[in-house]
């Protein structure tokens, strides 16, 4: 049974907490906010203690932590529980900077600790299914992936002056999602983008609408369209052209009614957002997080996909910045 | 090459006279009709000659008639067109008596000319494609069958009058997809209707809304549902359940644009009608025939099938008066 | 906070468990079974005590109890869990026996307390969306419905015998989904049968294919269908045609995923069974009973409901008997 | 009756013989090719003419000519029908160089004739309705345009080699798409190619698989994925993000079937190539060719889309040789 604290205790969280205690092996020991409060809600429902970070990870009868903090606290708590023998969850992104991310990379690799990063896509029973059927050769060798992913609507223009930007915060989860297909990382990475959603956006000097083509050393390539607004719902979908056929993983939706009228022929819309759509994923992710743990075996997400794909973001925005492509090579130097 | 008479210039004979023309193994000879301004019209477009029935019938020439006058005058014609030597094919139904269209079978048989009836659903791409799979036992043993057939509007109540009812007019179409589809006649056939569309449909004496369901010998059963009024288009959907999966022919739409909005997402609707549904199916219809009577084979469907139609109607329109179930062989008697 | 006995340790009584367990209204105070080794686990899974039924029955700080055992015991449990004064859920059916549910109507009348009676599919989010169109009038006036309902294997032989035939134990829930869309009884009960899919069934005096028709007094019609054995899984899909258009709850599908190759373009099958299938379904019932309760509020599905679907079922076993239509008032003479 | 000679006797030159002879306003006069036979063929099964290409642009009774040769003679052929002031419909591309389409552009500005290129896709049915639907502001401002267009099978090396390149040869059809759709010219291309399907092709000097990014002078962006094999059929579909939704034209299914077995549930595969699916198109391209022309109005898809198309084809094969982003306007000067 895997003991575990849980780093911070925001909405996020409490979607972890659900998962942490209705997995049959881990149970949810003790949780952290800086807003006690928070913290206490949480610990109160789902009958665990409400402490301090330090107090979490100073105590040698939790075998781990997930961290779902503020990204800027991210590689520092990584640090300090992998030093404090935890196996770790950590959410997405490591950090905004790439050097910080690849300095903890190190530390990290010193202690020996397994450190899982929140790709909670992967888990997605929609994409993995995906997954196996290109693992197991069903359409042949990929050739062409195609990424669509979009938010229902944009963040705050707060919230995207300290995001990192759209290839940090939102697109991040296409890279992996493209490294986790394609199984190998690109070599070039190609941006366009504008703030035609929203000018304010631009304003703070970010994109909110970006088409990223990838190209991979066999000759394979990927794109990637994001856009920070669709106000249909959350659109989230995979597409993989191969030598013998397509795959396609598409929306989920709200349910399966459809309505014949003379105004046409009218079906649910794609659930609203990351909660509605990605909470058996999140499941999914704990359970496969603990059953490596528990097991004794390699976290299926690493820390190293974690900068992969933070390098991509990197080599994403410096694209944009520079209407040129950017080779991932050159980020990593 | 077929050389081709074609009785009745209304729309229906100019879908056919189009089909005609269009087979490379046929020619549009000669066209009749009472309103003789109709049919030259239509012997203009297709560069063949407005005459009299009887002239059509008595030039020794003409190798085949196509029957597309009013429903009173079917059985006479077949009659006539036979014994003149002529292949036939005449538009369903047979006849609204069902005892005219069994006189009318010993009158053809005697002639051994050939008489193909115009169920043209048969020739529905979507239907065949269907029936096809049927055959190579794609869904094991068939074993329950379920037609649905709604029109987009009803007709006007002066044409329910002499329509010879619902089960008759409409639902035969269906009684002869229910025969096509499980190649065996029906032991009993049970229906309910009633006019919840329209209550002058039944002060004609006629239901617009009916269930016929439908008993096999071996076990099987199908089921029937026929309703005027279907304000999204023309509804014609088939479905065979089988020992070994399902199959379904969906409805054709009006094309494949689809709409998502926060209204929902949004498809064509089905095509209105019987013209724009099954425009393909009348070419093949002809196409088949032309193929049987210049190959000298026997045509695939025939007048047998079309008595068959009639006596399924008869019976469902007495189940409906009585309120019981009617075996086929009381009325066949 | 509403505390909660549940009477059974079956299958079906694990999910009530985590349903009663998850939600925040409830809490699961005693579970008991004759096989005390399963209540004990479930016991233990939910922090709750295992005790016998007459201990639960007997503790006054127990609100209500949840009935999840063998259908012969329903009507007396109901019987004795009012009398105590539970509010109860009972799973359906009430009673094999009419006479039996009619007797177990009036003692619970007697005491006021609340019964429920566990028709689930009420409670799925399509068919709850399907019912809440009809409601708002997004179709006009209901005509014509119909609901498909395929196991995907049959049950052994051994169950067909004790589980009163399929109108009783399988297409009761459809009699209520009938009842519940169309918001009245219907007026004559059509059914058919055969035993196609496993003659054995025949053998035991029941059928595994059957179409019933329903009529009602408005001149509505409705029909259902059901089977047996559905290879590709549990199909489960309800239509209904009104004045304005079709409303269609279609199945849930295992994932989103579609794949397109030279044999054709291939999606998921639906669910497999009743529990992938109507796992949300049985949170969304417990909590509407809950929330009834708790709010001294009428329950949503009644013993009244659970009787009505129940004459159903008797009424179609009479009519594959006779072969005839049977008035539903006769049966509930 | 517009009048019509036919320059050239291949597969699609028949494809627009039967739209010419379908349509009501227009009739086939003359036809020729360099294929004697071919040309003779043709002309004996629509009541036409063989001549040689000089007596049809000779005989002045001919209003309009259709170009369907090869494309290394559209600009030549162009100029002189128009110099012999002929209506010009003639297929795409206009050339495979730049220069040359532009100096024929010109020299047909001089003539003042109506030359209408056969971007054909404009006319398919479903591609005509999303543009529609962007026009009446269905969804809202565009924001995110994508197309995708994959061929079933590659051509023969041989042909790669006088094709012009996938750009000029294939993604034309989309570049026209993107114009058609956006309504303006983008600012910059930028490609990426390469030759995964067959290393031949990139032996050839060209890329069988592609990625074009186009941006907009106002923010807005289109991405075109072109792949030379889809081995499920012809892959041809649409779709556009704008600020109130979504829109997304799919592919058209061989038939409406669906089969659920333990396999799955499948469905046919899109139409198989170019004359399955854009049949309607041909039909209606030419019946507005027709129509403009009979009625003294622009044709709807000019000569200067043919230039502009071909510009980007230039700009991408630029941009997928040097790596970098093109200006449209540098290729332009």
């Amino acid at each position: 049974m895997l003991k575990v604290g849980l780093l911070g205790a925001g909405r996020i969280a409490g979607v972890h907490a659900t998962a942490i205690s209705g997995n049959p092996g881990s149970t949810l020991v003790a949780i952290s906010d800086i807003n006690t409060a928070a913290a206490e809600k949480i610990a109160a429902q789902y009958g665990a203690e409400a402490r301090s970070t330090d107090a979490i990870l100073s105590d040698s009868t939790i075998d781990a932590v997930l961290i779902a903090t503020s990204t800027d606290t991210h590689s520092d708590l990584i640090e300090r529980a992998t030093a404090a023998s935890k196996a770790v969850l950590c959410e997405k992104p490591v950090d905004l900077s790439l050097a910080r991310a690849q300095a903890c990379q190190k530390a990290v690799a010193a202690t020996g600790r397994p450190v899982m990063i929140g790709f909670n896509r992967r888990f997605d029973p929609n994409f993995a299914t995906l997954k196996n059927a290109v693992d197991a050769g069903e359409i042949g060798r990929p050739e062409l992936l195609s990424i669509t992913s979009f938010d229902p609507a944009p963040p705050p223009v707060a919230y995207i002056k300290v995001s990192g930007g759209l290839f940090r915060d939102m697109m991040i989860h296409d890279f992996d999602m493209a490294n986790f297909i394609m199984g190998a990382a690109p070599k070039t990475v190609t941006a366009v983008g504008s703030s035609i959603v929203d000018p304010d956006i631009g304003g703070a000097g970010d994109v909110d609408t970006a088409v990223v083509t990838l190209t991979y050393a066999d000759g394979r390539i990927a794109v990637i369209k994001n856009s920070r607004r669709a106000v249909y719902g959350y659109d989230q979908r995979v597409e993989l052209l191969g030598s013998e056929g397509l795959l396609q993983a598409q929306n989920m939706l709200e349910n399966t009614v459809v309505k014949s009228t003379t105004q046409g022929v009218t079906g649910a819309k794609p659930t609203y957002f990351f909660l509605e759509r990605y909470m058996p994923a999140y499941a999914a992710e704990w359970a496969a997080f603990v059953e490596a743990v528990n097991g004794g075996n390699a976290v299926p997400v690493t820390l190293d996909d974690g900068v992969a794909a933070l390098a991509m973001a990197e080599a994403a925005t410096l694209s944009v910045k520079t209407g040129n492509p950017v080779s991932l090579a050159s980020v990593l130097e």
